[in-house]
């Protein structure tokens, strides 16, 4: 049932809108998905985008804007007054809402909550916007069905019925007391299979996982996973029920996490894609690229400090890449385990046994490329016998050395509350560089005696 | 009410384990959750985890099998013989039955299929052993709920709290035709909210996501992320509802696969963690170390074929790890965004306009680098104007190559079939660092004219 956007189904829209054709756009879009349309609306331009949105339905433009490109759905709302704004915010469950509502100036949102007719509605979204959008309270949607434990079954049910109408998936039920504290939960099938002159208080799951509103989303998205729970609710610092935070909100949390670790291994800042422009682009990668540039003056200025090797032992400069590159594989497979091992919270044993065993695998690895490169440096590149065993020993000790410093640096940066992701970019095979050619150079002149 | 596992309990545990004080280890672990409890195993030995695992209900059991550490899983289940693992799997939802017996050896596959009592439990695992495991065949539970379009609300309601008894979940439930095919879905709302004497093909809803037996993991999770599902239906080629994946399995599946996503990008094969044993990190590591070296020689090679710079312009060879670190940073960055691309089904336009932009990002960052990299060459490191101009030009056109190879060899590996994200690791570190410094010294050669 789903629909492949098409390029030519983008020209076919772009068309409609060029002549103004509403029937036939109307009727085009139609059967699709909010998903669907909200890819469609990612391909067109801002003005484009908005007479789309401005044609369409209430109950489906109010869908689409919370699937739409944050960039462009900026822009779009740019060409809504405050009053239509707050007729989109009025359709959204509050954490959408309050997403696109935290996005507007000040004043304009002040101006839209000022305009809802909903005044319930405008207070939740209030009241989540003073929560950080990482935390519980700023993931937590306001929408959920809660019970009192002194209820019986069937006037839950129709209680049930009401509160449903404005909760879009039903999930749990929540069982609170009197003043609203959280006491347990009640499964769907339990109030199914349940006389129905049960009182709730006597079929309900004290036991019931929840997070607080100022629980990290890192620490959410593991207590969610681990426990295969596809809601949890959210209480205060009372211990009141204010919310739940829902699984999907949690898959597109992993998925951007997921995103950022993999953009800092590779060394670029912020999300950019493919399609932003060259300035986003451009300053997302130089900042990377300038460390890079640091490590590799700062190499240049440890190979010149080493005047003789420049006069007497030229040849030792050639392998000079191959040391510089196994430092950094090296180092940047040492610090990956240890990011994704903090991640998931694998990470297990004493920080010696683990140093020890990464110096164990460091020493396989290092002899079996060693033994490789003394014997093609020989025999192929004619090196001495002095210089082979310079770049042997150097290799191995370049392996091991980058093996702890990329063991390490995750747990220093983790330790001070930076992300340890940063570790396994440029920063690591930057200090591998340098650490790995002086390395080189002072067993060398160690061995060659100059 | 998550039970941190502190460094105390675990030795509280094993002290109890060797006390053989089963009253107190079972008091102990009453309260855990069993996703708590599969954590604690990982924490033991396979003798002490058999022994718990013994010691425990089958209803806790089961659970918990599903959890714990797959190598650790396969120890334990050594131990039982196929009558004890048959009742641990009678107990299990199926898909999580299917994933345990896919990992014994066929012959005790064979008897404890043999030796389960419920024979249709038994057929449903059968069944679920032909799909591959990345598919929605090897994804999916055959729990579900489903009702018959011509049945009453009432009546569907009697027959659902018969099958919810064997169903975790409900999410939705299915609406199907005599054939068993699948017609639709219904919502607990709707079914909440309907007047018990409808019919259910007067109230379902006809428009439904559904994937084939044979769709594959990364799709499913497309889909489920897009459209923000729970659970979704899975049909043979006939269109038969056989089965349903739910979003804890598409979670893990999502994270598992940024995981390996992660690991190929830093050079690494396979799930690898910090507590593997040093022969399984030796083998996921070495072959890219090994790619990397050849590299390496192959770099030694270009440098001793330029023979004049060795002998007359050895100061260029100090810049050498500069160029290097510039051309393999400058192409893990861009074959990121596109490896990111490809994932998220973000990459827009035409390949000429991307490769366009990547060049003038490209350009932007060269000229950059280069101004300050001539400067410092010049006035610190005392080169030559003609040797100054050949690094700032060699490094301009260094990170434009890059940085269209990284674009490209993503795309390549794609419309091969080949994981793009093998292209970011040591792959293209290692043939951007060949392609940098021949580059450079190609430059060098033209401009200084030897």
């Amino acid at each position: 049932m789903q629909y492949p956007l098409s390029a030519d189904i983008i020209a076919q829209v772009s068309q409609l809108i060029a002549q103004r054709d509403n029937e036939a756009l109307k009727l085009l879009l139609l059967d699709f998905h909010f998903a669907d349309i909200a890819e469609l609306i990612n391909e067109l331009n801002p003005e484009d985008g908005t007479y789309v949105m401005k044609l369409l339905d209430i109950e489906i433009t109010s869908e689409v804007f919370t699937e739409i490109d944050p960039d462009l759905r900026e822009q779009i709302l740019k060409n809504f007054t405050p009053s239509e704004i707050a007729d989109e915010l009025e359709e959204m469950d509050t954490d959408d809402a309050v997403d696109i509502i935290a996005e507007l100036d000040d004043e304009i949102q002040k101006q839209v909550i000022h305009e809802m007719e909903d005044k319930s509605h405008a207070a939740d979204i209030v009241e989540l916007l003073r929560y950080d959008e990482d935390t519980a309270g700023g993931l937590m949607a306001k929408e959920l069905v809660k019970v009192k434990e002194n209820w019986t079954v069937s006037g839950c049910v129709r209680e049930m019925r009401k509160q449903a109408e404005h909760v879009t998936r039903v999930h749990s039920i929540y069982v609170v007391d009197d003043e609203g504290k959280l006491k347990g939960r009640l499964s769907l099938k339990d109030l199914l299979t349940a006389p129905s002159r049960a009182y709730i208080r006597d079929i309900y799951i004290p036991k019931v996982d929840y997070v607080t509103v100022h629980t990290e989303g890192d620490e959410i998205a593991r207590i969610m996973q681990k426990y295969d729970l596809e809601a949890i609710p959210v209480v205060d610092d009372y211990h009141v029920l204010v919310g739940r935070v829902t699984i999907d909100d949690i898959v597109d949390y992993i998925r951007e996490e997921a995103d950022k670790d993999y953009q800092l291994a590779a060394g670029i800042t912020g999300d950019v894609e493919s399609s932003d422009t060259v300035f986003k682009q451009t300053r997302a990668r130089l900042p990377w690229l300038l460390i890079g540039m640091l490590g590799g003056l700062g190499a240049a200025t440890i190979i010149s400090n080493f005047e003789m090797i420049l006069t007497s032992y030229p040849k030792l400069l050639i392998f000079v890449p191959l040391i510089q590159a196994t430092a950094g594989n090296v180092g940047v497979q040492s610090s990956a385990i240890i990011v994704q091992g903090l991640a998931n919270g694998t990470l297990k044993g004493h920080l010696m046994a683990r140093i020890f065993k990464e110096t164990s695998v460091a020493l396989i690895n290092g002899i079996s490329l060693a033994v490789i490169v003394l014997l093609v440096s020989h025999f192929v590149f004619y090196t001495s016998y002095l210089e082979s065993l310079s770049i042997g020993v150097a290799l191995i000790s370049v392996i091991v050395i980058a093996a702890i410093v990329g063991n390490l640096i995750p747990l220093i940066l983790n330790n001070r509350g930076i992300d340890p992701a940063l570790a396994t970019g440029p920063f690591i095979t930057t200090s591998n560089d340098i650490f790995g050619i002086f390395t080189y150079f002072l067993i060398a002149k160690t061995i060659l005696g100059f």
